[in-house]
């Protein structure tokens, strides 16, 4: 990570960015603005990435913001200085690996980081905060970091990671909001009886045959409705034999929607279904919900402005996606308009050695982002509802 | 052992019956006819049990030959002497507990232990051969066993270990079959992908649900089938997790009727659908038969005696059903006609503790069995077409 640092802090300051690390590693490049306490958009990404992955998860969306501001450099050594400031982050520790939390260069960043957090341990023993003194920081600057009081955007490029943008033929896509998930464990609870001796009918209390009518139901239910993702993933039939009707059956339940309300919905429907298709077999059901979170959306002014800049630099039609995965976006949403674009991923392949990105996509993604940027600096009304945005983005949050 | 074999002896004795313990350890009990090589009738069931079990399965098949012998001698003593003999049989090691290897007695009694069979060993490294020397008999007898050239007809009467005659408020069935027995693993292999980044739809592979789908059709024609029993009781999705659409998905498939053609038809229709609900997902399947077993019907002639005789003892109609589960019949209706009566099991429970029999049905059991004892006693046109049945049945299976 101090080579990938270094890397990108000689393309940084070609780029005549300021740059320096923060304390939880995350690594900041600043484009100044000529004007005083001028707004600041934030641009990013993580830089770390999952053992045995790709290239581009993460990553690219950092080279994406010193790629634009160096093409904003060119540009405004004709047209003159910048009404705003850009800042371009490299997060650290999106995805968890090493201490099975992810989020944590985000995190520190708004700082909600907490202590118990700085106390978790890696495989070797190591404390969060023993790796960050290790690193060479300073944990107990973590205290006082904040978001930076001007950042009035925060804008990241993410390869999708699924196969949506693919199979409608967009290079890009700008996202809606992070998807809400559920995660739940079914038990179904019948009897366990001899598969030769017991007939079919209502002799039969078969855990697995209402599973699987449940697992139907799943696919039916979230295929008919616009944007939910539902997959049973796991499945189980405790002490199962060949020949003997499955006593009881566990399975898992993983519902994803833009909107609470729709997932939510679908949570009752799913959870009062396997009760009827049950209890017409003599089987019982439990449930218990192991993960709720709520969908997080990204601004739509912010979002808005975004889309127009894409359609105007690509001239299609916005492809708008729900993002099914956690982004950094995701915890800066907590304090500060965002917005993302998701470049196409080939065959929606991710987290392995394959993973890859078209070249064109990235000059489109590059064209969109730079039309974005020069909008903003040309466009003093514009720029202007982006910061009354923020600030009222931050007064309903209580920031 | 020896001291089940013990007691039965005693009653058995008591009974008129001469006692011996052949070399495979079957306890054999036999009431001579005063007539020169007389026709034999064989009525036997198991000694042994399985671990933790109840207290009839098996053993009550032999006290009620025991039982029927006695009630037959009160009658021959007003009435003269026996145009048959009668054999009781208590077979050895029917459950396979002990060498993972079923029917051992009933196989020796028809000579059809083989070699590396008696090779086998137990969990402490013994032997068959070396088991039946420390129970103090000759393995070497093994070689020259054979049934009784004389035998007509093997008569057996077991717990039923299933819900049917409860559900059917019958004391007693006839049995008309052992059902044939169809097992198979069939592998679903789609793609896994992530749940949250993959809509619904054509764009997931998901191996569970074309299995869920195929599941819910193993029930469905299963149920439309009269006498079909198909029940999936293993379920597993190789390297599952909450978040992840199943890449693959591995069941059990376990088939029984008591045709071989319905069973068979069985197998092609449900290979053929899981091949057809998958391939509309982009998800393969692969079947492998694990078990091919036929179907063994009990002898039509002897059933139909057999049934006439329960209807007149007990006045009813005869509930007629498929045993679901293997017998020593299934063994002794390789070489002679062979009959089975089946008592009520309260609640289809069996291989348990709780394994329990109606009293009532027992002495249903019994007047049925003592009908049939004496109308082949009094019935000499009877006998002799039994033992004609006997011959041709011989005959066809080159005995």
């Amino acid at each position: 990570m101090h080579r990938v640092h270094e890397l990108f802090s000689e393309w940084m300051r070609a780029a005549g960015m300021a740059v320096h690390v923060d304390a939880a590693g995350n690594l900041r490049g600043v484009l100044e603005s000529a004007e005083e306490e001028a707004p600041r958009l934030l641009i990013g990404s993580h830089l770390d990435t999952v053992a045995n992955a790709g290239a581009f998860d993460g990553i690219l969306g950092v080279v994406m913001g010193v790629a634009l501001v160096e093409g904003l450099a060119v540009q405004n050594a004709a047209t003159g200085v910048m009404p705003y400031a850009i800042e371009v982050i490299g997060f650290s520790e999106e995805e968890g690996v090493r201490f099975g939390k992810p989020f944590l260069g985000s995190l520190a960043l708004i700082g909600e980081l907490k202590p118990e957090v700085l106390a978790r341990t890696d495989a070797n023993g190591i404390t969060v905060r023993q790796a960050i003194r290790d690193f060479g920081l300073d944990p107990d600057e973590l205290a006082t970091m904040a978001l930076h009081p001007a950042a009035f955007g925060y804008l990241e490029f993410h390869i999708e990671q699924g196969p949506v943008l693919e199979s409608e033929g967009a290079a890009l896509g700008v996202v809606d909001a992070i998807a809400g998930q559920t995660r739940m464990v079914l038990t179904f609870t019948g009897h366990a009886n001899h598969a030769g001796t017991t007939p079919m009918g209502s002799l039969r209390h078969d855990a697995l045959a209402a599973a699987a009518e449940w697992i139907r139901e799943v696919e039916r239910y979230a295929s008919a409705a616009p944007g939910l993702a539902a997959t049973v993933g796991k499945i189980e039939v405790p002490s199962g034999a060949a020949n003997v009707i499955p006593g009881a059956c566990v399975a898992t339940l993983d519902l994803r929607h833009a909107q609470d309300a729709v997932r939510q919905a679908a949570v009752e429907h799913l959870v009062a279904f396997a009760s009827r298709a049950s209890s017409t077999r003599g089987v019982q059901i439990a449930h218990t919900i192991t993960l709720d979170q709520s969908a997080v959306p990204m601004d739509g002014v912010l979002t808005k402005a975004l889309s127009s800049a894409v359609r105007g630099a690509n001239g299609n039609a916005t492809c708008m996606l729900t993002s099914g995965a956690g982004h950094d976006a995701m915890i800066l949403a907590r304090r500060v308009p965002s917005a993302m674009v998701f470049l196409r991923t080939p065959g929606g392949l991710s987290h392995h050695p394959d993973e890859s990105v078209l070249t064109e996509d990235v000059e489109a993604a590059l064209g969109a982002g730079l039309e974005f940027l020069t909008r903003l600096r040309d466009d003093r009304a514009m720029l202007d509802q982006l910061v009354t945005n923020a600030r009222a983005y931050a007064e309903v949050r209580n920031v």
